[in-house]
């Protein structure tokens, strides 16, 4: 396996992803899940310094990019700027040019502002992993994502996949959008109008209208966060409206129980998820995280190897 | 050594722990003080990770166990969650749910409210050392207290503790109390009326009036710290007035040379205690502290062998 | 090099370093600097806590000196306190004894009054490392400042150094002139008057008024950040003025090509600097970053060996 490389020395969005990345990523989480399991310690990282730069606040995936680096025995440095110092783009490539002398060598960037970790990219000689930035992608969790799909249904190839919810605002959906279709499934989506694109066929796929047609048509349903914040900007009507027309019920798995349910979380329960669904057998959202972690170690170790 | 265990897989207060779990903490505590000073290194919990979920702020004993923990080769993740995100009981479940299914397999956790380290317990297969939780209990502190007067007396059984000050408000008072009286310890206490428990016979502690009559009947003085809080919410009438009824002074010590002064720290200096005490020979404070951390070296390891 | 040692087993100020003292250092860091390059692990600190005492915020300095010590397989931990806790000095104290009765044996302190770094030195049998007081000291970055001349020139000795722009305000300037002079650098200094001290002769610096004399004079630039702040005190009458009479140009350079340009950083570009000469390749601005690093794992591993 040690000659083996992704087709680009950093990831910034799952668009740049090749069917070949993805499985040499699959087969690398592979070996680790099966190999922690056992109790074995990993070196991969070892004398590698990663910076955690989080321009926004984040738990999950902060912890699971720490937690990921710190198996492979990385150090790693964590960076949480005020947005205030961001005005003058030149003080944010100053901000990396430093961190970069003191000789990291890793970034795990997110950011608020769509573009920032290409930007960053364009300005070092460092690795860059996009962990979230604006609207635009966040391509590990598309990777954990298409991984829980393939170690639950074998392949991804094939497999009808709709995403349910808040799609426009987020980076999640353009993400797993992408690497979902790279790998060969079918992708719908299905959502009020106002939390859809515009221009519906921009990214190229098929509405479903009602959550009723979204069982009955895919193997897997896709929930995604519905922000609160979308309330307070006029967006939607109700909370309750939304939850009553789109949230997902525990009637839907009922009807057809060999349907997978999966959320990059948190979880608003009873908002856009039944909290009844938690304990549903096909429900993958705790595996998700799981496998988010090894998502994580074989990205680092991958694009990390040659440091 | 390696076939002992604790009798609970866990440690959520000090009332649950027996004769033998004590013996078990303390023998090795002794055995990491001893090597620790050797400059020996220990792999006890190498690929285990364990995390800091501190809901109150907390600064001695949150280094403490992080030392702790990274003496034994952990990896060690902090987790501060804001207290607004806590007001409903799913979302704090759901947090250590996602936490957990990243791996991490103990948690270091400290909260506000009584009873939320029994509350996550019961809802996770990982190991909740409870750090602190509102008044109910503290079973670190009992466990290093009593741990330092077993190492300055050699045993506890038999000694007279007296514990001084703001008792009612105090998950120290109560834990320290419940370990004593498991190791064989006397225990009295010494408080104003208004900083003791309103049915004075609630934990079978007798009740000395004055500090005079502590310090003659004593082996150790026990002081707790005063909540500046307490002030305010019209408990006491001044400080000054506590300070000078119950606070303790170097008088005291030079009465009775070999009497002994604990403290759980940190300490109101000129309140509940003379700052000249601060060097008296049998003041312990930061023997206590010294101790705290193989303690919780102690805990970790017990615990965490079998992750 | 086993049993070379510093004159003092502490870093407080540049001015208590002896040449011999940064003989030592330098020779440590050329040590660090090519085996880094080369994948090597270092274990010099292994089993030592050092502590990163931080009253005021700081970026560079503190992940500086948090690499430099995870590079040598410390336990770093983080202790930042709010300047509130620190109205009774005896608080500092007893905050400083309650960490080392933890076991910790290292603690780099940045404070924003002059002299908490001996204070504590004072009292503790740890070892305090001087990250920043007040406007007194700075000694890490005079060392990193000299270093980077020493490998650039070859020694230092001998070297025309003239410190430009906010020199009364400086703890960098105190610190650059006590070690500069100590290695038989000649030093000037060029700024307005109202950045200078009012005694003139007090640092026995020569001025020189212009900054086209200085260019003419020098071998090196060494610029000061301007702080913003200064603005609002009304000791400079505008940005523009100060940039104009006392900014360093492009055309300094071009003038004058084997000229050396450092800044301690952050550089407001545009006041202090022209933007153009953060590529100039005799700035060594970058360089002094990195540089900082290995100054830093040769202090702690200088100073922690005997732990």
């Amino acid at each position: 396996m040690g000659e083996l490389k992704l087709s680009k020395p950093y990831l910034l969005q799952a668009a740049d992803l090749t069917t070949e990345d993805v499985k040499l990523i699959f087969d690398k989480s592979d070996y680790f899940l099966e190999h922690y399991k056992r109790g074995e310690k990993f070196d991969d990282l070892k004398g590698v310094t990663v910076a955690m730069v989080f321009f926004e606040p984040s738990t999950r995936t902060k912890l699971s990019f720490d937690i990921a680096a710190k198996r492979l025995s990385a150090d790693t440095i964590s960076f949480q700027s005020a947005t205030s110092s961001l005005t003058k783009g030149e003080s944010l490539i100053d901000t990396l040019h430093t961190i970069e002398a003191m000789g990291v060598q890793m970034y795990v960037v997110r950011h608020g502002k769509s573009g920032v970790p290409q930007f960053l990219q364009a300005n070092t000689s460092g690795v860059i992993l996009n962990a979230g930035d604006g609207k635009h992608a966040h391509p590990t969790q598309a990777l954990l994502d298409s991984y829980t799909l393939y170690r639950h249904f074998g392949a991804v190839k094939g497999l009808k996949v709709c995403i349910i919810g808040d799609i426009i605002h987020s980076r999640v959906a353009r993400s797993d959008i992408a690497l979902l279709k790279t790998l060969g499934a079918e992708v719908t989506l299905c959502a009020p109008g106002t939390l859809l694109p515009r221009n519906r066929n921009i990214w190229d796929c098929p509405i479903i209208e009602s959550l009723d047609d979204a069982v009955e048509w895919a193997d897997v349903m896709l929930v995604l966060r519905l922000q609160r914040e979308r309330m307070e900007s006029g967006i939607l009507p109700s909370i309750t409206e939304f939850s009553k027309y789109y949230g997902v019920k525990y009637e839907h798995f009922t009807r057809k129980p060999e349907l997978v349910l999966m959320h990059p979380g948190p979880v608003n329960f009873g908002v856009e998820l039944d909290y009844r669904l938690s304990t549903y057998p096909n429900c993958l959202i705790q595996t998700q995280v799981t496998h988010g972690v090894f998502i994580r170690m074989a990205l680092l170790s991958l694009l990390g190897r040659d440091l």
